[in-house]
């Protein structure tokens, strides 16, 4: 992703002063999402001392990096920049190509992790047990599809069984905390059990959170945060959700250890372990709507963060969002323009039609039918990693004017959004924002300008 | 409504301070929507000068007081009890009891419009043709359903044509707007043209908004607003969906003397007989969010009113509502706690399951499963006419600590919300608010406070 321009139809797009201004804004929310420049704003070293946000290492042996998620190879790069100097290390990737200086890059598997996730966690595994000396400090760059990229089975347990499981628990409709409770007492790394292979003292997790609310427990499975669930947890999901009678033999054995306190729990808060771990996430959506509402400002729009959390179906969170975008607009609640109003989170899509677009887009098309005929009002959302949905388009960007113009030329915005045929809209009326894989994830990311 | 407690299981409701002052600033909503006290707010007497807001009058002539909605017997009593004297007048409304002092309560039929309604409505325009005067001034109290209790026909048009014509719209998938284009060209009193039949040179119109966005030419179908649509724009609808061949002759004549200017058009912008009416809503949604903001402030929380223009599926409305919830609670954006979240305006429901409850508590139950676990946080939504769908609630309240209490008590909230059965949920757990018919409608109410 270059700086310079990472939206490619950037000049199609600014096709007015507030247009080019929310453009600016959602740039910024990239910038801020950069894995590279993420971990560097956090990491710097002076002398004999690494900084990393507030707090202050001296560094007395080696310093090593291992990590794992779609960002791990560029937050090594950052690392290495940061740094000057690191001893060596691993990360995993989906691609896995060579190396960043010292630092081996492997290849993972992703979304389902297969013999390359296995293989590649295993040479990182050993990489921390043959390496790394009490006196070292070792970073952990964690970001999305982590929890995939990286994992060993807890002994008996296959990566089969545990792909077994997630299936037939979705299917059921379990929900992440669910999932979870039950995949970390299947792992080896995971609910904080890295940090068992880590001889270090000092241990420093950055993080790129791709999941709303940032919790530390669930971005990629946890692998150096507190796990608060347990065998019993994991256990009573399995029954609560009918699956228990038909687990593989693995699974029940490891399970049934857990219970009787036969085999290691996941890293309970409190645990003396968790003294030498400092887990900071370093890019997140809240941070890049704090990067993004500090540029709104710069522009002279005051802004308003309204959420980083918002969830639910992509066009009614539209219809909220529009509504908010009114009120400024017509009463100057809940502030006067003009006003940069900023969201994030990750919406969903329920599929009707056989249109192709994504929840960005869909969003923005159900924004810009609230929003017709209002004045003086830009908006755009779009996905941090450049890819929204089924659309080769990261999200949208819309006024009040596009409604109209959109009908004047035959394309009925109704239509288009009851097909889920909002790419193709959007590319027909030269608003689709194209960026391609930015190499980040830090969700969804909203901006409107009112004057 | 009694002022004293306007929500009748008020005690049972108020489990702690912050749910007390949750439904303080719920009830301080509900009392700037009452009709009696919003038109006392607005209208005095001193001598010979009435004053209505910012404007004023002198009185040459009479005082007269026609009106129609669900509202217009407690609007009458207000102005009269806000003048103290009036010549006398007609109001129409769905009981039609006796009189107001002076001003004589009439029948209307609600929702459709019916022979109640044709009778009375000659009535109230034979009064104002009888009595009113140059000099004198006419007030006309307009609410919700003053559209169905206030009707007469253009000359060849039957109120069944109309209803004919409205059924058929809206089976075919009309809007509002497209609806009332045409029920407008087939009314001789809507669309700002009740203003003909008022010889007097000051007019005050009273509104009560039932409708989000509080347009004029919407509310009651605007009866002394500008119309912007024409026999045109009627014409164009009934092509566009279908109708034209199928309409009575009362209303294809209509329409065609209307394209041929042979009949009288609706009141449009700049017409100089818009000079002598000064429209002015009395009660609104936003009205009633700013007064909950006020009572908001003097119990300790700075409000924020996010929008009094919200609308969608109501769950997933909740999802927004509750992301923002969070996000105060967690990082201070968009501001800081002790803290009131306001909104309003009207969701929608999609009924899938068989149960019992409505728009407000489907709101609610959403937003008890996404705040479930955060302390320090009540919310609560009702619709301020006190009927909350087919339930005998107005709303609920919830917590952070509400969907575990269920769950203890074997009450799942997500079954209960995949049932539309929020009221069973409420009612059980002792916090759906009732209130019984509050006899005003500015839609529905929304507060979280957070500390």
């Amino acid at each position: 992703m270059s700086w310079s321009s990472p939206i490619k139809n950037r000049a199609e797009l600014a096709v007015s002063e507030m247009h080019d201004h929310l453009l600016q804004v959602l740039e910024e929310g990239l910038r801020a999402a950069d894995p590279r420049l993420a971990v560097k704003r956090f990491v710097s070293r002076e002398g004999d001392e690494v900084r990393v946000g507030d707090e202050r290492a001296v560094v007395r042996g080696l310093i090593h990096a291992v990590g794992f998620g779609k960002a791990s190879r560029e937050m090594a790069r950052g690392l290495l920049e940061a740094l000057g100097d690191i001893a060596g290390g691993v990360v995993i990737s989906p691609e896995g190509d060579g190396s960043i200086g010292p630092i081996k890059v492997l290849k993972g598997d992703h979304p389902v992790p297969r013999e390359n996730t296995l293989r590649s966690s295993r040479e990182l595994l050993n990489y921390l047990e043959r390496e790394v000396k009490e006196n070292d400090i070792v970073f952990v760059l964690i970001s999305g599809g982590g929890s995939a990229l990286f994992e060993v089975p807890a002994p008996g347990v296959t990566l089969d069984d545990i792909a077994f499981v997630t299936r037939e628990l979705l299917r059921r409709g379990a929900d992440i905390v669910e999932l979870n409770a039950v995949r970390k007492h299947l792992s080896s790394v995971k609910g904080g059990q890295l940090l068992r292979y880590i001889r270090a003292r000092r241990v420093f997790s950055l993080i790129i959170s791709d999941v709303v609310e940032d919790r530390l427990d669930t971005i990629a499975s946890g692998p150096t945060a507190p796990d608060e669930t347990t065998y019993r947890d994991a256990y009573e999901v399995l029954v609560r959700r009918g699956l228990w009678s038909e687990v593989p033999p693995g699974v029940r054995k490891r399970i049934e250890d857990g219970l009787k306190g036969l085999a290691p729990e996941t890293v309970k808060p409190g645990d003396p372990i968790l003294n030498k771990v400092r887990n900071i996430i370093v890019a997140s959506n809240t941070v890049s709507l704090e990067a993004m509402s500090r540029k709104a400002r710069e522009l002279g729009y005051e802004p308003i963060i309204l959420s980083p959390y918002v969830v639910g179906e992509a066009r009614e969170v539209g219809k909220v969002l529009a509504a908010v975008i009114k009120s400024v607009r017509r009463l100057g609640y809940p502030a006067k323009p003009p006003l940069a109003i900023l969201a994030g989170g990750e919406t969903t899509v329920t599929v009707r039609g056989d249109g192709v677009g994504g929840r960005n887009q869909e969003l923005c098309l159900s924004i810009a039918i609230e929003i017709s005929g209002l004045d003086n009002v830009v908006a755009g959302c779009m996905g941090s990693d450049g890819i929204d949905g089924v659309s080769p388009a990261a999200g949208a960007i819309v006024d009040g004017g596009l409604a109209s113009e959109a009908m004047a030329r035959g394309l009925n915005p109704r239509e288009y959004l009851d097909r889920n045929d909002s790419y193709t809209f959007f590319s027909k009326l030269g608003r689709a924002i194209i960026t391609g894989y930015t190499g980040t994830n830090v969700n969804d990311l909203f901006t409107a300008l009112v004057r």
